[in-house]
């Protein structure tokens, strides 16, 4: 990570973690947006001064009250603002004079509100950024750091409970998500100390928040939920430092459909980039994506368990038949590798219980609690597979009185001799039971299909820690873009100019010319009739393929002439187009600029398939050869370039440097280069080709 | 329902509800198999007869004991069979000779334990089903029936407490899965007062007991667990009975197997994989498939509401407008409908709350619940917006001790002013007041991503229970299977007979002979060499599309036998086909057999795409042309006949009835057929023809 980076996250610190905290807007009544946080801080023991400010009152919940900012004892690190929004900018302007570090917005009325709210938080954003003051919010809910008492947030959420002890982080651009999200793993047993909802993001963003907790030694897992991004550089770079940390960022990112795009702008007016775009630079970083709140908090979960193995494999032991095939089927569903226990294990377990299913899942059958000591092989039989991960599934009978005190001691032991085993427990069973598993170092899942799609994502957290760096991208070589519309030849010299095989193709108006053609553009050809009236050329017969010599070439030359004058006697004949006959597999590929990502590549399966499938993966610019190739391997289409039915595997090394250029093309040709469609490109085992390009710029 | 099969289901009432129950193998130990259905009866009040036999003792649990079955005072309706494995199967002739209605076997060691074990299993369904005994497992779990304290079962699982009253039944071909269910039910506070399970099925199956369930009144609501089926028509029967009832079936399906051996070498076979036909199947009654053990409750419950729209269209209320966004995004995922609300509500709406957001979702933020009236409005609003379904996202807020009480009153009052309304609400509150709500009429889930996917599910329910029969299968003339193997062009003919369009081709060894054949198959023409030696014909020229003349006919004669002889100067010459050639989409069709579901037909993607996009609709046969239909338009390819890019529309009535008609076939012709293959059939405006045919018959 850039040092800038790490100072822009390191001065949250003062939002996050201050020795004083000033209330604009203090109020008395505990229920009230001014009143809650000084409420909860109090309640919570906020080690730090807390300095209400309101200029009817001198006492505001036992502390003394200051009638303004500049009568304060001391300057507060941090400022919560809870005044009217009227009042607010000046407030902020106030703060950002005295030299505050760091303001807390809660006040609404801003760009949720139309142009004028706009105005006045781009005010805000401009005096905070002035000054070097970080600024959360506006119409932020606030936030959280439950290890020092310190709550400068209005929810009403803790009526319910205060945050449990604990290593996952809450990053939210929702208040109320936010809190869902703590009070949902509250009510679970999950601790999260820390939780940071930025609003309006006049300043602070979840990128911010991510990074900050990155840095931040009380957090190991960070639970985050986004409706959008303002900063592509930032988000990486956050990312980027959560990695480094070895620091999983599970992400519920929404505003996926056409109906949740619409009501996220309508909400917090973040900017629409494509979900996709979105989505791929996410899993550039290793980010886990999640599909509900639940999800979100169960592969959090999991993962402070802090064991990510690098080359992920599931074990599984059952109790019940029909739990192995829903778990192998859930685990085949999230790309889990569930190999089979080795032989000599399998043929003890047999002699064990002669009914067991040994392979993996392992059955050991309900017949093993009739006697616990061979639930003890089954699971060390289980471990001595060399699964990373271990799923023990024992459903009702895991909790039942009559077994769960001694099956305890057996997974005491279990546990204890091997710590480097990720280890899940999928029981029903009280939740007193449950703390007692999860002391032992146990995650515990209720749901097994909930544990399996946890332990996919955390494989998948495991295998981006364990990532070598991607390649560099190619280097290319000089290259201007000219100031004008790029024609279509223009367009082909400049790609093949960055080493991007684009088809040779030639219009000819005589047989002599198109044998001279066809031998400068290389066996086999295509002719084409070219006639601005003639939109089915091959409904005419107008299209011939597969010419292999000069004689071929002469004879189609009349062939087409002739059949374009018998079938279409009226059109206008502009000539005949030579072209280099490519055959293979189509596919296509591309450049597009996103609003906060940048330039973006990606590529797809070719023909009329290409948009209906959607078969598509996208990344931006710029990345090297390898993360092509995996791009291209991650399509449904591959099995076509990999030799299925029978074809030849095209050139996938050619492929993917192709691709890779493109990407280097796009990363440097700068924002006037709007767009870049190779459609088709055809692959096969000789080569990987542009059969047509367009380039579009910014005029 | 066919009279037989209402028989059939009703035949296990004996076993279900019996008024006198031996149990054979009865032991004393309250934990033992023979001993837990006993003191599971005695507990729970059991109102018949329970009459323990067991040779070595004369009262056990506090009942007289007898010594054999003949010394019983009565015969008993039902028998459990609790011996050891070698004596089951004569317990089990006993019993059938006695004249006992029904048998529920908990031993184990059959079928599952390889041929001998499988041996007693078919003795024992022999016997059985020649006495008109209902026979449940063996190596079954058992059952219970709660509101009669009935409790043939040895699950441990009633340590934590008893089923609560309620309407769902649960149905489950393993024992460990029902009570898996049922105690995450219970701990949800969700009523489940019947369990059956099945284990080895040699005579009872789920498909029975589902079909018992649609008969009983005390279930509105059936939850299956299935690994597999093993009688198509049993299941239809009980799938329609439920459906016949109104009764929701829930269905969690894991696992795979095998389709028959010779239906698996034809490519149509491949695709069609067993899952997928009884996926088919299931769709094609409105049972909802759920994906997880939580899904499978949250539908049931859901539906234990007993609405069930026939269009059914959403209206969001939410607090937080991040849940709108999540919500709106999960909605689309799960093909929700969600109109937006009437332009004059949403004008009303945001004269009361100027920064709502009034659309659907309806995002009347955190600022209503400073005035609760304001929440009554927005809650009657969106009612009032005309949706069949609301689904309501408080959060937190929702349970919040300083808000919920006043709450109650608005949500009591909606929910009595709109009975008709399914209305879900998705809070985070205490169990307490969670079932207040329930009592109210609202369903009540903690994550609303799991509501949507809920309401989603019985959408599809309502849609199903409110769709017209379909139109019957087409009528086929006579036709008759040959003896012997079919040859390509006696295939040809079969399927021309029974209305399904061929393109017609002929092998020609002369010019003559091929202008002749062009003009009989007419035009435009396709011309190919035919060389057993010439594998890839294209790749010498060896192809020549769009011949539309009988000159080009003769020329183009000429130019193959001249490239071929230029090219491939060794090759042997067969002649030179001369073929229609159609223009269109391309769509492969076929039939299968399913060694469960019998004749299954397929429809799906054509070309090089078709088995790696996996775009295929299934349905066992026979079937009308809307069925028809609506599996083409389910096709992901569907676009392309519709008139994407640019493409003129196809034939989607040919192409319906030409399914439809090979569904007819599939089931006339009888088991000797085993698999039809159309591959391509070319889909264009004009017409629907298979442009290559191979069918398989059983030797």
């Amino acid at each position: 990570m850039e040092a800038s980076f790490a100072g822009r996250f390191a001065g949250l610190t003062p939002l996050l973690r201050p020795r004083s905290v000033a209330v604009l807007g203090a109020s008395a009544d505990r229920l009230r947006i001014g009143g809650r946080p000084i409420a909860y801080m109090l309640d919570r023991g906020f080690g730090g001064a807390i300095l209400p400010v309101n200029p009817n009152r001198s006492e505001i919940q036992g502390l003394r009250c200051y009638a303004s900012l500049v009568e304060l004892p001391e300057r507060p690190d941090v400022a919560i603002v809870a005044v009217a929004a009227e009042r607010a900018v000046a407030a902020v302007e106030e703060l950002a004079a005295a030299g505050v570090r760091g303001a807390i917005v809660l006040t609404a009325g801003f760009a949720e509100t139309g142009a004028e709210g706009a105005a006045a938080q781009t005010r805000m954003r401009e005096v905070a950024r002035a000054s070097g003051m970080r600024l959360l919010g506006p119409n932020c809910l606030g936030l959280f750091n439950a290890p020092i008492g310190y709550f400068p947030i209005f929810s009403a959420s803790f009526e319910g409970g205060w945050p449990l002890p604990g290593r996952i982080g809450i990053a939210s651009q929702s208040g109320a998500f936010g809190t869902h999200l703590f009070v949902v793993a509250r009510d679970r047993g999950i601790g999260t100390p820390v939780c940071i909802t930025t609003g309006n993001e006049a300043d602070v963003t979840i990128a911010d928040a991510i990074g900050w907790m990155a840095q931040d030694e009380g957090i190991d897992v960070i639970a985050a939920y986004a409706e959008g991004f303002r900063d592509g550089d930032v988000l990486r770079a956050a990312l980027a430092a959560a990695k480094e940390a070895r620091k999983p960022v599970v992400m519920m990112k929404v505003g996926r459909s056409a109906l949740g795009q619409a009501a996220a702008s309508s909400h917090t007016a973040a900017i629409a980039a494509d979900d996709r775009v979105a989505e791929a630079v996410l899993a550039e970083y290793g980010v886990a994506r999640a599909a509900s709140t639940e999800e979100l908090l169960d592969i959090a979960y999991l993962a402070t368990r802090r064991l990510y193995p690098a080359a992920s494999t599931l074990g599984v032991l059952t109790v019940s038949g029909g739990g192995g095939v829903l778990i192998a089927d859930a685990a085949e569903a999230n790309g889990i590798a569930m190999p089979p226990m080795p032989a000599a294990a399998q043929a003890r377990l047999r002699a064990l219980i002669p009914f067991c299913a040994p392979a993996n899942p392992v059955d050991c059958t309900a017949q093993v609690f009739n006697d616990l000591a061979t639930v003890g092989t089954f699971l060390e039989e289980t471990v001595a597979g060399g699964y990373t991960t271990l799923l023990i599934f024992f459903s009702q009978v895991g909790g039942a009185p009559s077994i769960a005190p001694r099956l305890h001691d057996h997974l005491a032991a279990l546990r204890a001799r091997h710590p480097d085993v990720l280890m899940v427990l999928s029981i029903l069973a009280p939740s007193p039971l449950v703390a007692q598993y999860e002391a032992l170092g146990y995650a515990v899942f209720a749901d097994p299909t909930r544990a399996v799609v946890a332990i996919g994502a955390v494989g998948r957290i495991g295998a981006a820690f364990a990532a070598p760096p991607p390649a560099p991208a190619p280097a290319l070589p000089a290259f201007a873009l000219p100031a004008e519309h790029l024609s279509e030849p223009a367009a082909k010299q400049l790609l093949r100019r960055v080493g991007i095989a684009v088809s040779a193709e030639e219009v000819c108006q005589t047989e002599a010319q198109a044998e001279a053609a066809a031998r400068q553009i290389g066996w086999p050809v295509v002719m084409k009739i070219v006639s601005p009236d003639i939109a089915h050329k091959s409904e005419i017969g107008g299209v011939v393929t597969g010419i292999t010599s000069p004689g071929d070439v002469v004879r189609t030359h009349a062939l087409l002439l002739e059949r374009a004058a018998a079938r279409a006697p009226h059109a206008r004949i502009d000539g005949i187009l030579v072209a280099r006959h490519h055959s293979g597999v189509e596919l296509i590929m591309g450049l597009a600029r996103d609003p906060v990502f940048g330039p973006v590549a990606m590529v797809g399966a070719g023909g009329i398939f290409a948009e209906i499938m959607d078969d598509v993966a996208l990344r931006s610019c710029p990345f090297g050869a390898d993360t092509a190739q995996a791009m291209i391997r991650s399509l449904r289409c591959f099995a076509l370039l990999n030799g299925a039915r029978g074809r030849e595997r095209a050139d996938l090394g050619a492929l993917a440097m192709m691709l890779a250029r493109l990407s280097a093309l796009g990363a440097a040709a700068g924002p006037r280069l709007l767009a870049v469609d190779l459609n088709p490109v055809i692959a096969s085992a000789d080569e990987a080709v542009a059969v047509d390009a367009v380039i579009v710029l910014r005029e």
